[in-house]
């Protein structure tokens, strides 16, 4: 998918909302895990209830692996049935890959080719050769780990390096990398502060904010220093919305949080 | 598996040899490729051709997940291979993982007792709460990502961080990690002069290293600096061995490279 076509959607759809599935059995209606995949199950269910209403849906892969190849087997029709039913659709393998320039080769095969994905995360750790490998694949995405929303972010995120913190140090020197372009990053809500620092540095690019929601950070914040012309986001939202309800109902319940989100999203939009 | 058994075998076997099996279909022979499933065939000749002479097996998984749901379920089957046939080896699985606390817990599930892997790589960009739930496994071991040997560590990991580089700074907020103890770290051997800083820091640690051979370090380097009184190192090769031959004498021909290693450590030993 091209980012035009993301743009398009999300014009469409007055929305620029994407839905982690992070499917935990413990956390799913009980009367799912009679069938024969509840995870499957499970996301087709708050697939075909928010298709309208989100742009993207964002596997972590961590939930597919802790079930072996059966989790890997729910990935993989998780996978299809967005790209055959709902081919509009935005999709991010959130799998923080990154390794050797010839593996990382291989990770972006995995998700590129054998799964299908429009985009993937990453980490930067690793630096240039670990990433371009990703890059160069064309109408693909590489969401690379900016800032994150977690409490370690503290730990090295924020550290000083040549006088400016890590991630902004990762932000501009990712600028140079062969087919930057295809890169988007990953900037937690949980400090809408620094988005107006994040913008001066990558004022093009797409961020995919984890965050919203549970992890306590402000729709509208972010959208005050994070949009742009392009709009520019990607706001996540997965626990808040996937497991609104454990009854009969979920994926009702479901629908519900993501208007709730659509909505607020449809008034920022209209006054930018 | 404790670290005492790994030092155990390291003594009994006089090596520390970790072989990297990162099968790539493009490079295995070629009568191999009408079995029913010829990573795991070719996983099974090169470790029963070469347990003797090494400690450790360290799957990549970027390798494996480039085939999918069949991919998976090679990697599935070689860790079972070796834990059922040959229990004394230290099994890695190089995965490069790490996220936000609850998501980590499920990479932790999905090597430490899905696949029952005896240790996972991690990278540190995430921090403390990215890291701890894989330390919380009992006689599990974490291998986390200091000193990479690609040239894209040159990018951020050798970057000055409040007085110290990048990786120096990893090494030493880790220490104060709840249940650091459970930690190794990867530290490339191209860089061999560093190992006399890393021991400053790290001096009881397992460092596990690639880089030697295909990449260009020396073994001898590494030691001169690495070894502890617990040997503490774990060299690791990859291409160098496993693709020694690609003909139907493959085993045969890592079993010789191995073995070349594995004297030149015999030696070492023997002077430490």
């Amino acid at each position: 998918m091209t980012t035009k076509q993301l743009v398009e959607q999300i014009r469409t759809k007055k929305s620029f909302l994407c839905i982690g599935l992070d499917v935990d059995l413990n956390k799913i209606p009980q009367h799912l895990l009679q069938t024969e995949d509840p995870i499957f199950e499970f996301n087709k269910a708050i697939i075909d209830a928010t298709h309208d209403l989100c742009v993207s849906y964002k596997p972590n892969t961590a939930f597919y692996e802790a079930y072996g190849i059966k989790g890997w087997q729910s990935l993989e029709k998780t996978i299809n049935y967005i790209n055959e039913k709902y081919p509009e659709i935005f999709t991010i393998a959130d799998a923080k890959r990154g390794d050797i320039g010839n593996t990382s080769t291989m990770y972006a095969k995995a998700f590129f080719e054998d799964l299908a994905f429009d985009s993937v995360t990453v980490a930067p750790y690793m630096g240039k050769d670990s990433v371009e490998p990703f890059l160069a694949f064309k109408n693909k995405h590489t969401i690379m780990l900016a800032l994150t929303s977690n409490e370690g972010a503290f730990d090295f995120q924020t550290k000083i390096v040549d006088g400016e913190e890590l991630y902004k140090k990762v932000l501009q020197t990712s600028k140079s990398w062969k087919h930057s372009e295809n890169l988007m990053y990953v900037c937690g809500a949980t400090k809408a502060e620094y988005f107006k620092e994040i913008r001066k540095i990558v004022p093009n690019n797409f961020l995919l904010v984890p965050g919203v929601g549970a992890q306590g950070g402000s729709l509208k914040d972010v959208c005050q220093f994070g949009l742009n012309s392009q709009v520019g986001l990607l706001i996540n939202s997965s626990r808040g919305i996937i497991y609104a309800s454990n009854g009969e109902d979920f994926a009702n319940a479901a629908r519900n949080e993501a208007l709730i989100l659509q909505k607020e999203m449809e008034v920022i939009l209209s006054f930018n």
